[in-house]
């Protein structure tokens, strides 16, 4: 059976050794999901066309936790990220503010964590930023959409 | 309509000035799963037995997280949280590592956001150890389960 | 003559002792600007208008930058500000972007660094957004303009 | 016109993508200075000829916050500095302390907001240990003097 | 048989509910010592004399360090520190560096953590500061002198 | 006399240059130990063997106290290591738990203080978690074990 690569023989956990990787272009993309009630997304909607928008709020806050993501996850590697994107958009239909995240890098390992740690930030703060009004909202859907660079190759979410 | 707290009349971002609230007891309770492949939940349950366990990884890394959650989410309060309590626990059925978190303060802020940013730190990090064998994994239903204390008064998840 | 508050006598840098200090409401406002080209200020006007905004972003910075306070001067306590407002404005008549920060606190200490940080924050912030564009702004007259609370009473800029 | 790199068409704030520039050898140097009242200059000369010197709590503070700049600045790239050094300097005539910091390295993107925030954390200190003494001083003229390196060239204030 | 207040019944680390506990005044104190070859202590010697201390930069390290704690030590409640006092002397007959730190809280948690990280992180300074010269250094005997405040009252060390 | 690399030639503190370095692959070893009374060592014992293991938690906030560095060791340099390993082991004969931590970079300054740094907070955390049994705990004999690549070759402590 295959076993995981962050603990070693032992039981410890491990920041796992890269140095003997080549650096190689990392791309990651990932993608999540708030769902609301109708009257919520209605409200974001009305600001969304003024100063004071909660999706730009959201959108910085996705970036600056790209960066905290080895301050979080444990056994992440520290690195310079070479580029952050995050996009937010209304799906007025489902109702959703869906965000999509992408991280890239030079580097001896991959930015999944980077782009999933954007996602999460950023749908923490459109909680945050709208909970007086709905506290039942869902933070939901949150993978990876494709990654390619490494040794482990190109994945693309089906 | 109702505007939300968290803007100004120009449109501003704003920490809400809390510094008139009387200090009560804050509670929230907040829960999400990591859904995964069926040989993913084996390896995972395999290492449950012995030392070199996912889930005291993730238990520790989302107790850490919630003391993070001022750095992350934009116009939260920082605040010192008196408690925080992390729980995962397998669920084979639904190939699901199920996360709750707890966290208590005495003051004058809620503390929804620490609570539901435990769980998704918690959350990553079980994706983080396990992407090695499943990149697959989605982070879901991230939701707040319940709030007691302050203004708002009590709000349970239905 | 009158000594420094946070040496020792052996000349020790101190975090002054605040434990006998009855808690008070503390406020502190700070101010500052940047100046810059009559070009740049007419880029930053135009943004103004539409989502993307500089001093949105620069806004949002100046309050997450008040929260990182006690990390960046060496001898300010870590307290827990119960209100942090930043508002910035274009004077196109001097080319300057004016910041002013107002953070409120009820505790043992004052709050002026976290509103002199905040300004100082959301002013980097503008010229980091705009330095593509003109490297020659200045970030000027970063002050005090009140401060209420505490032993010291109340200061008003003149 | 010119418009920002900040922003993608839709108004997104976005960290620049370096990933495609080659890492050359960067340089940025940034300066200001703290005005304050005749005594305050006074006190401040008094003590740098002893231990407890204010200077040198500045100082070491503007290293340090230089490493804090992906932190403070929204859309800073992580990065890892290969050198930092930040010089005070007292300017009796003028009742000055003027702050120099240089700051280098070898990567993709420029450092000139990490010299800048190097020059204000500087600034910040010296007024946070002096601000018992005196609250009118000015943190003034933060600006970039040189910067070296990467696809714009070299940039000297005039 | 004691058991570790720090898991629950289940194995589960967590961060003690102290939300019942009413606050009293805490305080720690804490030391330890940098041993090394005589050379070296010369070495530091010489430069306590003038600008550029040694002792200087590991003594403010050592305050900043009491603030991070909560960053550091996972299950250490995040806490509004009153008081932070970290002094350095050299005892050259041992060709030691006596670090000693004293914490303050008005609180519901104990700061003996602070006090101890403050002289961890003062020692580990004076290691890096003199490395260049001397790697054998050893930093040893840290340990709790003092505690008092709180339900298990005052402590002593012999 | 040999002089200290920290400071220039007028006192201030620096974080040396090495943008001339080139690049190698450095490696570091430390080491330390926490000395407790017999009954504390036991009680580590017990857990050892069961889900919620205090050398676990230690372990963790060691790789991630590694990464820390150059946030608490003023002159660090801030790097992207490229491993982090910390071991912990009982030594019931001594009462003691000796930890271990290797790190690795391929970059221009060398990992002794990363290495150092992960000892300490594992030491921290060790007396952290057992804190309410036993406060007579000592953190001890902290150490660079070994250290290769760079300028200054290899050390092996004797």
């Amino acid at each position: 059976m295959t076993d995981l690569t962050h603990f070693d023989p032992l039981g410890n956990a491990v920041m796992v050794d890269v140095s003997a990787k080549a650096p190689t272009e990392r791309v990651a993309v990932a993608a999540g999901s708030v769902l609301m009630a109708a009257d919520t997304m209605a409200l974001i909607q009305a600001r969304g066309v003024k100063k004071g928008d909660v999706l730009a709020v959201a959108q910085l806050a996705g970036i600056m936790g790209a960066k905290r993501t080895p301050d979080l996850i444990p056994l992440c590697h520290p690195l310079a990220l070479s580029s952050v994107k995050v996009e937010l958009q209304l799906d007025p239909a489902r109702n959703a503010v869906d965000i999509q995240a992408t991280c890239k890098l030079t580097g001896q390992t991959g930015v999944e964590m980077e782009a999933l740690t954007a996602v999460s930030v950023a749908a923490l703060t459109v909680y945050d930023m709208v909970k007086a009004v709905d506290k039942s909202m869902r933070i939901t859907d949150i993978r990876l959409l494709h990654k390619s660079g490494g040794k482990s190759g190109t994945y693309q979410a089906v």
